[in-house]
């Protein structure tokens, strides 16, 4: 669990670790020493009887907060069901273990019990090292009988597999006649849940918000910040730059956010900590079988990705 | 259930309880004051050849809107589904003590649905106690057998722990023949759902709004807020502070509740009522038994947090 | 079933019924007379070097369009999400109904149906009157045999207390092998829907958009309207009052609506029908067991609350 | 299914069929004239010192900002949901057909399975008459049994008093020993969601948005339009009616489809095509017991109602 | 599964593959022309005491807000649900493939677990052919006995009819005497979903966002881009075509990419990769049973459709 410390205004005025600003910190000097240069050679351009002024960027305006509204609340909505299904995930194999323990006809310490459990946990790792695409090897042969590690690590859809091995469990309880038809059902139907999560995280994962919605967007932003020094240098001399930095860093610095939530499962600073998610996952699992939690080291930086 | 005094469109416009402006106010006196700073020492700032406008205002503040509105959304979203979590802890609380009461095989006022009926309640303030990071072992030992408290106690996942048992109360009805598979798994729905809540809960807790978020919004609406003297003291003069403070009212009084709303199972002022919530629940689910629920104190401030 | 009229374009520019303009029209003389009174004086005003233009009122306009625009919002939710659950009574109800003839294993003009349909309408009546706080005895004596009707009255939590019953009912049904457990649960999946339904009202009534949201946005709109005259009367002179009074019929009217549609249960105009809603239900309820409905005096009014 | 045709960007601008213009057309020819007469008389304007300009216009174009984006997408929320409704009744009626195909221990083409269909058809239509308030007499007598259909047609809910003879369908079957428990329930599961959809489209039906919106909304949209031709004709000279005519066909329009758009089961242009909804699932019920569907005339006009 | 390039902010400004920009060119390079047309003429044009300014532009410009906001959401909303209804044909066609393996009765590689599977894939590739209308016969001959084939080819609905093989093959199961009521039950849940999503798409198909709204917004938008030239020209000169053009690239650009994800089912650059999910479907599904999946040309290009 994460212990959040109290927003105070002022230190959140002046916080680093944490902000935007060290992604975009150099970009926001270059646009500053170009408006720097276009309030210095103003005379010039009027010289070419080119005259800029505020009032089409009101217009670009328009469309830059249709295109940064819609992009931002997208992408939240994709960080967020992603860290929905992974909420769903935790609920999910909570719920087939306690149902394993209390609805299996089994002691609660038996070691088909534990197996079973381990089974939902090495299903949680297998999800995440399929989400970012590393080698879930070393967890499946951590969690299970070697055979069965072996065979899983040659599918593609890994959690799908273990997902059949978790079925198989069941039927194996129903032909001992340790539960009948409707418990299994009732397993069965958090079995689909668990597909579902699968199909979820995937989805998220294959389809990307449109490319054309973020290329429209990034050039908008881009044209409508390096344009803006002409547009404010008539009236405002040499404060210019100020604001063109200032305007900068609010809309460059949504547009880097928007980028890394988009794709919340990957290991960018603000992508979802689907390491510490597994391992609190793992923890409680096995705390449900009164079995201890490996410990490990413990994550502190709370806005770094694990 | 609280009682709501008739919405005076007049005194809804001095009243000072429940106001945000007790949080800001120094804020604004300091805005204010700076403000008149700016008025005062117009002429010598015009002398640097700075020449402000409202011109670039009107850019960050497209900027302003898209924050504000985005993370004014999210964090009432949050907000309401906390409170619709808890809404449901109400209704499956309910459900299940229905379920014990007409489902178990059990009179009405038998031993059994009343240690079940106090086993919701207990769970209902582990949740309470976990969210709040606050001290569960009273509540533990009011409400459950001296062992059990004991060993419900030392879990990290109090409220897993309890449902668990839960579990193992409709096993031992199915064991002593008195309900059947059926039923059974028609009560395992139901901790199916109260697993989802804990889950659920625990994601708002653990999961904040991505803190760039946080820090990009506010820093905006204080950078905007101490340079909009200069934007407005050449056309409006000595009237200006009173306009800075107004749209600081406004701005910042938003971000302040925000910052209380996105958290709900904080102790600030808008965060849920997390222990009136659990007393009505206690409250419900003892009259459904035909028990008197204990009297709390009454907590006679609406908006303030129990 | 409510008969509309069918829009006309014309008309709806004058009608008087149902418009907000009533509710505003002693504010909205007063803020005319105020703006009339700069307009008077707006020499004198400049003399003191007080000078206001349009431009602060765009950037406050920036703050209020978010206020107005989530609060709009969110109230339209709660009266949306109100109106729903409602809807959803109403079809759960029936649902239990044609349980109860087509699965209950009795003749469908047996004497338990019909005391089960008037369980389902005493359940309604009884949440209509927990959330408008009035007295529920006359309709539960006029629904329910005596003793019950008594027992339940002196319930703190009366739909509860029905759904016990409505459990009891089904209890009895299976005890005296009518139906089995698979049956049961059937209904009981029902009586869950009904225990959520009745915790979502409870929600709605009990948890009110938190209070500051509304003082902010109350305040920032009438500061608007009571400013705009001078922000105004510069550019527009004796046209200025016309104005003020357009903008203020927009601003004041949307956040007296709001008012009202906030708190759906109350018995402001535009409030929830609920009187109507439950006679709807006791009718189409008697009408499956082929009984007829108690005529009620037809309300013709639409907008009013019944 | 409908065949739509690929936008092309040019024919577009200039298509007749279809648009909104042909329903604003009178109205905007007089805000075309009106707008001629305040630029010819705009000089005797001035000299009674009543000076219009553009800037009060920004103030309210905040309000109807608000209150169009409001109202269209609430109204647009409505229609989808009506038609999702309307989704979900195809979807449930196969699934129903299907379970009495596949899983009512009857041969496919027997003539329970047809007669059930048939009520699932009857459904459809007595739901469509009853949103629209026709007469489902005619369709009544043609796809049920005599005394059947005479019974129904005496009912004020046709589609609930169909929904008991679906079950009792069910209930003939487990009497007649061909299904048990369990397979009742599955049916019942569904006859519930039909209960919902009727339920659904009756709340859509008689819960318009809130009066009051309406009203402010098109008085504003109104009063705005007819304002414009002051505050422009000042920069814009003769050009004025141009802009005041765009700018009305923009705000009018969208007030139009927004008024038809919100009742979606009535019979306007844009209103949901219930009768070619109706027949597909006619057709799609009558396919899958191998039954050819009765031909209708092909409903050539994409977007006129059926 | 796809491999996304990391984001570079510099490179996506003048990527070309993916954008808009190839689309709208010619258009753009019109309103360019159209553009120092005006420049060119405008002392004439201001000769006929014709004068433009900016002011009626932000007028316009609220509605052009509104519309392209609402008709972006509205789009995307289409397009984002189409591709989670096909994220749930994936799940569910897992569960099932998972429940015929481990609760049907049979062994893992028995020859009627493998018929199910072909049955989900060939349900799979007819939905994609129904939904871009093009012919099934090939896959469904590929994928089903020939008889099938034939049979399930002369139908309108083939997914339909191809659902109703597959509760055939569950009621083969039972009256086999390989599982019973409960274990049908659970099948008949996951048809009912995959019911539920045929009826989906069916419905994105056929219930385009009403016509008028994108006549409406497209004109608006192509009169805006076409008469800012007139706005600008006066204050910014020979710079106007640059604005413009920046202008029309936003709007123009945007009303491109609505109206291809609109209708995702088609065949434009954005629009859903069906294909390549029919596909990921088959291979996942043969792989749950210790099957090859056939190989495909791999598609490269990531945003271009299948």
């Amino acid at each position: 669990m994460i212990i959040r410390e109290k927003h105070n205004w002022l230190r959140m005025l002046f916080v680093w670790r944490g902000s935007i600003l060290k992604d975009i910190l150099p970009r926001l000097v270059v646009l500053f020493l170009f408006s720097l240069l276009v309030v210095f050679f103003r005379e010039e351009l009027s010289a070419y009887r080119v005259s800029f002024n505020p009032v089409p960027f009101t217009f670009i305006g328009i469309a830059l907060a249709i295109f940064l509204g819609f992009r931002n609340n997208a992408s939240y909505d994709r960080f967020w069901e992603a860290r929905k299904l992974w909420g769903a995930l935790l609920n999910t194999t909570r719920s087939l273990a306690r149902q394993a323990i209390t609805m299996g006809g089994l002691p609660e310490n038996s070691k088909q019990v534990t197996s079973f459990v381990h089974l939902l946990i090495a299903f949680t790792y297998a999800l995440k090292h399929q989400l970012r695409q590393t080698n879930a090897t070393p967890d499946l042969e951590r969690l299970l009988p070697n055979p069965l590690a072996a065979a899983v690590g040659q599918h593609q859809y890994k959690p799908i597999r273990l997902l059949k091995e978790l079925g198989f469990w069941v039927r194996q309880a129903k032909e001992e006649g340790r539960i009948d038809a409707i418990t299994q059902t009732a397993f069965d139907h958090n079995f689909n849940v668990l597909s579902d999560i699968v199909g979820g995280c995937e989805r998220i994962l294959g389809t990307p918000i449109p490319y054309p919605y973020s290329l429209l967007l990034h050039r908008t932003v881009y044209a409508y910040c390096y344009l803006l020094p002409f547009g404010l240098v008539q009236n405002s001399g040499w404060i210019t730059p100020l604001f063109v930095v200032l305007v900068g860093y609010a809309f460059m610095g949504l547009d880097v956010i928007i980028n890394e939530i988009e794709e919340p499962f990957g290991l960018e600073p603000n992508d979802l900590a689907l390491n510490n998610m597994s391992r609190m996952i793992e923890s409680t699992l096995l705390e449900m079988i009164n079995m201890p939690a490996p410990t490990y080291p413990k994550n502190e930086n709370l806005y770094l990705v694990d």
